[in-house]
């Protein structure tokens, strides 16, 4: 059970960090999780060449056998509980799952031609700064739902 | 522009309470926002005596002309500039809303029938933990909007 997270640009705010770094450490009871941060300096101020900038970072870290799901607005709203089965049929089915969270533009044309699904978080925009923390909240939730220990309760 | 956040138990993470308080001092510089902690301390561990202890100490906080928005899963779910459209016409309305965040079982039969309205942050349920962070930073986004400042682009 093999799960990474790409996620571009460093988180400045120091509680979004520490936040984030409490629920790598819960995961890595429950899978092999890898954190990868990529950082694209970018000169330009265009959008579209932003965006592809940080497409073509992002693809240069996907192998042809992972299963590519992007956190994005448009995406399929999950229940927690539903998310969690919707993992587990991922799991069984690939040896290698990408989660990517884009830039503060969204993602390039050949980032959504690679992917496999597009999940997201929620109808409202949560600043980027935030999505790291909220989602290993997330899939740390998944995976107590799995094992069917007490952190969800509904 | 009075607006309060209502919320049940300590937030025992410390990245939890750093980035709330971060996004209150924000607040600060858009309206007059207090943050109310209230804390039971049942000693039941009856689902529904703790609610009911709950809802009996969330409605004393609350005055006949105040308009109460609980955050609910079962709530409507918005964009985030459609929250910011639906707030400023709360804010038009209303001297002073309040914002109620419930304890890890929900809300009492009688907070639901005293609330106005119903706000859901997301299909997906998040730690209690997490969740005056999230609102709190949706409600700064909220008024990013309204100012059109440069916080939030689509």
């Amino acid at each position: 059970m093999k799960i990474t997270l790409i996620r571009l640009g460093k988180l400045h705010l120091p509680f979004a960090q520490s936040g984030y770094d409490e629920y790598v450490k819960r995961l890595g009871h429950y899978c092999k999780y890898k954190d990868e941060l990529l950082q694209v300096n970018s000169k330009s101020k265009e959008v579209n060449i932003l965006k592809r900038g940080e497409g073509e970072a992002i693809l240069k870290r996907i192998l042809p056998s992972d299963f590519v799901v992007l956190l994005d607005e448009n995406g399929k709203n999950f229940s927690s509980t539903n998310f969690a089965t919707q993992l587990q049929q991922w799991l069984n089915q690939h040896a290698h799952i990408v989660f990517v969270i884009g830039g503060a533009y969204g993602f390039s044309e050949e980032v959504y031609a690679r992917s496999n699904f597009k999940v997201s978080l929620s109808c409202l925009t949560f600043s980027h700064q935030l999505v790291p923390l909220i989602f290993g909240e997330q899939l740390y939730r998944a995976f107590t739902i799995l094992k069917g220990e007490p952190y969800h309760h509904q």
